[in-house]
């Protein structure tokens, strides 16, 4: 088949060809619980530059050449001996890990954090080609109104926004405020998805004026230009406290601190985004009662849920489509702040 | 002042004048936290129809002659000598409970469960007169953007819908459902706030068609005719499993048994209207792990929230108008399924 | 092999012989995820006692003859083709449900309500006999602490106490009270839990001495002799409010209406018993605002909470052994009341 | 009256004198619920040398001279005429903060974060002196089996140490660990709450000898010196994976890091202690979902659960009585780790 295949990493992003678009052997069927998904769509992720950054290299151990991917949907091309339920020709998305559903993490319906799980396109080979191995366990079968291509970004970027808003929407109450930091490919998606689980008031933060533009289709009711005074203009929105709930899709660079000056006494940081560092006295962290919660992607059941919402048109993901073979198109493209929502890769 | 006064108990509802509209004393500020509020609306609940019925004789201990009113919304006229932070002539809405706020129930934000607490127009005077004695602790001032004859209903109808609501939204999911049965006044609310704060599909039931109505307006997905097969029309929208939560408005009638069925296994059913009884083995609650929960107007900062609905415009409350000394009108009218919405009481 | 096969229904509970002990035929290992377990012993429940009586004929839809014993440990015998982690020898106690784990109550950590589950001993051949089907999903590894034979009835009687505790640990607090009705073989589980789980104060109710004896030493602060005085005496060691849960291990008879008077307003009453019916008006649920939960078992998750308990010593079984082709007599003697704990069934 | 009076900061501690005794003015009942209580005890606490280091200066914007003493316990000498239900005599300990109780956040039930506040000993004269004034919303009577010097440190170091460990055990389940690192005045209340509420295993982590044996007396399971490789022993005890809570009540130095490194993924980290800096990588956040919690004091309602335990024999607080004219020495022995448990000033 055809791939788009990692060969180095590159740590400064300098070069011109992140990966490169070759044949490679075709995925099999090993495992009886395996499936073969032929892909209609690969979502291009910020990780993704990271991964060939090198950022990810300690945590993931993947050893190169491998075809880099977690965003992914298709269709089921062929299934293993023990799987059932599903047949060749499916229209699926996948859950971007690989799980056995047998230990604890699973069992309490949290298996992001199984015990040996896998993550194509993270630590063995993903999406960015014309077929990828999953796991029966791992898919989810598209209703008709929705395609392949349209939501196999909802897998990582809409999942994890998904994740991080429902967690905020748990504790925001009516008359509660809860501030987006940066409306990228997730930040859109974390927006929605707080307008559709809560009645909280949302302040979307950003330095774009079309990233401004994009928040307020998506439901924000406050926009702040990311200006320096950010913290200032939240504090003035909300009565000199500071929001319930921050969720910060940025993660690096000034945002983080911000983020936590922005975040009322008793209330919760979300971090999403990443390359910085949180620096916090602790002293700042007890006299203000605040929590700071770490987010990755989702439950399956998760990716269930946010389905449902877009196939109810509750969630709506922009994506700019690409051809597989203009992999480094689309990774550039993202690099230089090109991409306005989310890259898809299409076979 | 003029008031509206309940003389006697009328157990079948059959004379005309329930109430009689006649000049009382004032009430007076006689502790130093008491407030008197100028009434400028008084919703009328069929709860005032079952007080005059003699059902909640038992349970008020309240000595006849009275003033019933439950839901009052008016001006500051007066404050006690230990009031602050209010001042004679804001706009307020009256939480319908008065409470010290020094027992465990209140510490613990649950101030429906005070000890030693008074509940006016049930246990002591209410709003069906031109003032009314209650608290600071209980007084919410209203933002410019919402009078007070079109909030007082909100007190106790709005209430109880949203915390029955609200304790549904808090474990349903995008992909779930929730059917409301009855759609009147209580109903109609509970709809508005299930889709504020949750993306559960909502199905609708009732027996008249303006109410449906009624309720694809408010944002129902799915109406229901009640026509003898409710539960079968619950079961196949839900692909034969039955609802994550049914919130019943009846609550007399067939309306709980089919309530009850009409909950999937692991759900809950929320019980608000009364009159009538849960039937049911315990055979049948250990075999379907269904959970029954009652549910009683609700808290201060709930009535807050609800307050933040309506001003955002997310819940809207549908009233009828009536004078004061128009009271036995409006009860008639409430009592024969003329009244759309919420009657209220105008001095 | 050998096994105590129920042949016919027994409305009545009159005959001599409710089981036959007699030889059947060996199960085998059918599909992939099949494991056979050598039973080392099999609890005996009332359930069983119910189902010779027919009453859950209409609920689990099994055809006689079959075999009873849904509360199974043992050792793997042999395993199918798709399992691993397990081998040939290991100790196991099974959880009571066969599932897939595919389905969405599975992948929340709800596998107790998955679709397309098995029952061994309900709806499908359970362990009074030598050998056991069941799957790999469905077996914890024994800790060498624990054998067979002592931990087989915590797999459903302990399991059940321990969910429904467990339900009421999670919202009492110190300070507060718990009601625990009937001391029998899953009350005297539910006491230990609770002892373990909260520092509620726990208030146990029984019309044996013996049982009162018991949960004294499984750590009730409080003993009430059943005499038709336990409302007024859980009032007055409640400050005359009720207690904040009311576990209720028997259902049936007066205990159903005794334990929603002994709940406090705004409290749970937990139903885990069976046999009879809850009657209640809806004003008295809505007046006071009380919770009716019902139990049934408990997830696989829960059962590796309860055996942790069990192997640090803070939760014990009390058993009585009696010989696999003894079943009658187990029967009787639970039928009767003589067995004190749990009656276990030793191939 | 006398009091130990705060006269100039000390930012080194290195003078013999850090307040001064002397004869001050009586407090005096000024608000109608003001409440005069004679002081029984008032516990001296490591952020009394934090007060007197300055480092509260910026947050407190207390004036000097001013009295320290935020964890006090008595008899009510004098009431003002807005309180009820108590009486000069009663014996009472008093919560840290004095609230009106109107805010939403007391409505709601976090008493902690109730607007306009005060916290008498912090930014108010507090309770090193023989009268202290209070209001009546902050006391809790006391039973007769607890006297007031033997529990007025538990209103801040036993309130904090047990709202933390209350945290901690809403989400901790039999099989998991719990790492308590420092058992000092507040960790060793930690231990003990821990072993009430849950049944989590505990790991106690300290330096010296004398505190593990202490954690050892409290419950603790495990005991590890602080000897550099704390989080290896805490990786070997878990199975490689860390615990899944870890309460600091250290918070400076490498306790910091050490804490986040031996909390498991999906774990949660509670800060207590402060004077270091939480340092950490946005993308370690992500990828291990952690979330790291600030903790402050507690709410009245939690001191009354405390109480409850303490009443009960489960929680045991360890004192050392100096008189108050020894503040001093007792400010100084605590400053040289000489005091172990918590220091009881006693007019």
């Amino acid at each position: 088949m055809k791939a788009a295949v990692l060969h180095r990493y590159d740590e400064k992003l300098a070069g011109q060809e992140f990966v490169k678009y070759e044949t490679v052997s075709d995925p099999r069927i090993e495992n009886p619980t395996d499936v073969i998904v032929r892909i209609g769509g690969a979502g291009v992720c910020r990780t993704d530059l990271h991964i060939i950054e090198g950022i990810w290299r300690d945590k993931s151990n993947v050893a190169l050449p491998y075809i880099m991917g977690h965003e992914n949907a298709g269709w089921v091309e062929a299934v293993g001996s023990a799987t059932n339920g599903i047949k060749v020709g499916d229209p699926v998305v996948c859950h971007p890990l690989i799980t056995s559903g047998h230990c604890l993490a699973c069992r309490r319906g949290n298996d992001m954090h199984a015990e040996g799980s896998s993550f194509p396109g993270i630590n063995a080979n993903g999406g960015y080609a014309e077929y990828l191995k999953t796991s029966q366990r791992s898919l989810i079968k598209l209703p008709k109104s929705l395609a392949p291509k349209d939501v196999a970004a909802f897998t990582d970027a809409g999942l994890t926004a998904y994740r991080a808003a429902k967690k905020a929407s748990r504790h925001l109450l009516p008359g509660q405020f809860v501030v987006v930091i940066g409306v990228g490919g997730l930040g859109h998606i974390g927006i929605q998805v707080l307008k559709a689980l809560c009645a909280a008031t949302v302040i979307a933060i950003d330095r774009s004026e079309g990233s401004l533009q994009l928040a307020k289709e998506c439901g924000a009711e406050h926009l702040i230009k990311a200006d320096g005074n950010e913290v200032e203009a939240v504090k003035e929105l909300t009565g000199g406290q500071g929001a319930e709930a921050v969720i910060d899709f940025v993660g690096e660079g000034d945002s983080i601190k911000k983020g936590l000056d922005a975040t009322r006494n008793d209330g919760f940081y979300y971090i999403v985004g990443y390359g910085g560092r949180v620096e916090v006295p602790t002293l700042d962290m007890i006299a203000s009662e605040k929590t700071i919660v770490g987010n990755l992607v989702g439950t399956y059941a998760e990716l269930v849920e946010l389905m449902a919402l877009a196939d109810r048109g509750r969630v709506h993901l922009k994506t700019k489509e690409y051809r597989l073979s203009d992999a480094n198109q689309a990774l550039h493209d993202l690099h230089n702040g090109k991409v306005h929502g989310r890259a898809v890769l299409i076979p």
